[in-house]
């Protein structure tokens, strides 16, 4: 049926989008998010109708994604007709049918997530499917190469390439702004990508931000990695395993997260890694609970690794509290350059000497954490974190006091004496998110007693930092609600952990989907 | 955050949606799908965020639902906020977990599709997690009462109020044509609502229609039913239980249907229906397969009703072939017409008088059977569905030849003597969805022989009915490709029922959804 082209002016965000009025839709056999074969001249594409009931009649609107593709300008002609309906529905339903998926089958499916043949109904039915049916391992390594396969990739060349990866889940985890120069001036490559916050205070790629420019292109990471052996930048834009990007918009309102491993692994298989540490911090207010759940998941992802030709080993870390003092894009990046510097909290320096290690052992090395120690000790992984620095175009002789922090701050002080037992990580984010963070790069927390410190009433426990006076109010308020540091005289003495009141006063959104 | 109103002229089909630029999203921490508090002087409403990236800054695109919900101009001043999520999200999340649900959780899921709080991708987790773990008969109860409360509901004052309902799946099954009039001529009242077709050649509605107008108000109804003890109308528009046809345009799309029995006993409960008969036709072509699982969903439906103080029986019906002969809105009609007036096919008589029958056993009779065939002999059911058809403003002497059907024909015959083995329920809807049933009425197939009829080679088996040459011509290619009936010399000569090629020559719908 021909329609004539009526531009929207709206982008969708990547959605190919259509709409027709509902009397020839109606015609045509159309329901809204039915997919339709839109051709003009030469070029034809699918895209989702949107059906709509008091829309101009015989006029196809358009968004600027059909536009750009189809290159119709308004009141030209283009015939619409029903789309045969995509192979990889039929797989879709089989999955909620709980059958297992095969290869092929599911390459089709990630086909049509990425060229967009598949609405929001249909991938939310996917996840939600892959989310209570669980993944065979042959599942999650199909899922993982169709991944790769319909993404870019960036190829470092003839040398073996090393990564690090988090799992994430605990506050203040900046281990990775040591990790990869201490492993670049041992000479090895690791060309690090990293994600923005999504509902964490600060992400690795939001923390290095306050150091250096972070969105390169792929070209641009080359000429990085090839001055400096490393790279500290934000993978988001580089269209490594885009399908893996369109499934998390729709697994993050949902707070689920299925595809976990071919997200993580995917994007490492794009950038050629060979050798991956995977950090799997474990504990109470972390994402994964128990070591029992922190060794099943390391065996996937070492078996995973296997089957990618990827050489994979996992540390299980301590999450039980915050990785060294500091929360927030600003307050982090300073922490983690006085680190290298010489002066870093005692379990930040631990955990980056450890992972580091492992990753050297790897490689050969006979005592990976000693070799990683000397290296930071030494200097030379500060010096090149400022070569990356350079490198990426921030300024290499930045010092600490130039990183500016939020000026506006409050001081949180013990009503006991005693120990501190407990620290909640899921709390501490949330008033570092409240205070302004990642937003606000100068907002955050700075801890100033850790677990296991004594503390006399009175004494200043954490610090909030804002940039402004309203955040700072209701991070405040949050932070008397959820009393995220618990002390006591004796082990044991407090057992209340955390309440749970029947009407819950603050929707605490899952921590999922960093990657 | 302060934002300029853009009419977008464009309606949705009901959900109310926003566009915002992604700037001044991502500082509210707003992604696309996440649901937004928007207020206009003292007005305000949830809508769902359409985060653009090429989006004029600082204005807020308003779908006309919208708009008509706000009443503000172009240009005017509206503030926008993220939403909390909404509790019922979290009951969402637990169903995906596989918890099941209590009352007030499924009420407050139920509220919020009604009041479109619910994006897409929540309604198709929630539908694809209900497929998947199933309803209890609690979850099963508390989803109807929802849908009933959330919705208008017809009161037709203290009499009895009886109904029937077939939960389909066979083609040319116009048996509620027959049994509405005879229970009605019994002097019951029956007010009878139909949908139209989705995936069949043929629903009630679109029958009736052939006749008489079916789009009917709840006022208009009460008008029809006063005079005539019944009415035959189409249900919807009524807006009666909308939440299950807001759930059914997420269903539709993914062909699942976890909420049968809380869509047809909705309805029907709005209507104030007292005893229901539920037709579940049984066989190989049918949406029910065995009697087993026939029996299994009645005992369901009958629970239900005990839960609802509705008295239901069910009859189990034959399914192995189409109902009469006659597939397709106007050959239905014609057929449904001519039986009541003394001329039909023996199965379509039985299947009616022994609904009809089960009703009046429910009322109090001793042979049910008995006392619809005698009402249908005695000529007061014809009278009744005239009066009906006059009552809903159609001519109450319409003749069988009144009625027109395709005037391009093609008879299919047969390549084989003896008698047929089997008709194939599903080919023969789409040979008559292809001929143009439903859209065209007089489209469709009339059947000349049916299950165990003596064929000789060359006797005509069926005939294509159409009102387009190029449709005509796709149905036949079609018929020929699924080749619907089977004919052997001896049962059991011909085994090969039906062939399923490795890759698939036509896509076959599931009769599903179809209430």
């Amino acid at each position: 049926m021909e329609f004539k082209v009526k531009l929207l002016g709206i982008r969708s965000g990547g959605k190919q989008i259509i709409v027709i009025d509902d009397e020839h839709a109606s015609l045509m056999g159309i329901h809204s998010s039915d997919r339709v074969l839109v051709k003009y001249k030469e070029r034809n594409i699918i895209a989702i109708a949107n059906v709509a009931t008091d829309f101009p009649k015989k006029k196809l609107g358009i968004y600027e994604e059909v536009q750009e593709k189809l290159e119709a300008q308004e009141g030209e002609t283009v015939t619409v007709r029903p789309a045969e309906r995509p192979e990889s529905l039929g797989y879709i339903r089989d999955k909620i049918m709980g059958r297992r998926l095969r290869e092929q089958e599911i390459k089709s499916i990630i086909l049509d997530v990425v060229e967009r043949h598949l609405s929001d109904i249909e991938l939310a039915a996917f996840v939600t499917s892959l989310s209570i049916h669980r993944t065979s391992i042959d599942e999650v390594e199909s899922l993982t190469k169709a991944m790769v396969e319909t993404g870019k990739t960036i190829d470092f060349g003839k040398v073996a390439i090393l990564d690090k990866h988090s799992i994430g889940g605990v506050p203040g985890d900046k281990t990775t702004i040591l990790v990869v120069p201490i492993v670049a001036a041992a000479g090895f490559t690791i060309p690090k990508t990293s994600s923005r916050a999504i509902t964490s205070p600060a992400g690795t790629a939001d923390r290095i931000e306050v150091l250096c420019p972070v969105d390169l292109t792929g070209e641009e990471i080359k000429s990085v990695v090839k001055k400096t052996n490393a790279c500290l930048t934000w993978g988001g834009a580089l269209d490594l395993a885009p399908a893996d990007d369109l499934l998390i918009q729709v697994e993050y309102p949902l707070s689920i997260d299925p595809l976990l491993l071919p997200s993580i692994m995917s994007k490492k298989k794009a950038i050629g890694a060979d050798y991956i540490v995977v950090d799997i911090p474990t504990g109470r207010g972390a994402k994964i609970k128990t070591i029992g759940e922190a060794q099943a998941l390391a065996q996937e992802f070492i078996e995973l690794g296997k089957r990618l030709d990827i050489h994979v080993q996992c540390g299980v870390t301590f999450g039980e509290q915050p990785i060294g003092y500091a929360i927030g894009p600003a307050l982090e990046a300073r922490e983690a350059l006085s680190t290298l510097m010489g002066e870093g909290p005692i379990d930040l320096v631990n955990k980056a000497a450890s992972l580091a290690g492992l990753l050297f052992e790897m490689m050969g090395a006979k005592d990976g954490i000693q070799e990683a120690n000397k290296i930071l000790k030494s200097g030379k992984a500060e010096e090149k974190l400022r070569e990356i620095i350079a490198a990426q175009g921030g300024d290499p002789d930045v010092k600490i006091e130039d990183i500016e922090v939020g000026n506006k701050g409050e001081e949180i002080r013990s009503e006991e004496t005693g120990r501190v037992q407990w620290i909640n990580n899921r709390a501490m984010a949330q008033i570092a998110r409240e205070a302004g963070a990642p937003k606000t790069k100068g907002a955050g927390i700075l801890l100033k007693k850790k677990l296991g410190d004594k503390v006399a009433k009175g004494d200043v426990m954490y610090q909030i930092y804002s940039e402004s006076a309203q955040k700072l109010e209701t991070s405040l308020l949050l932070a008397q609600n959820l009393n995220p540091v618990g002390v006591t005289g004796k082990f044991g003495e407090k057992m209340l952990v955390d309440r749970i009141p029947s009407k819950k006063i603050y929707y605490e959104k899952p921590f999922m989907l960093e990657r």
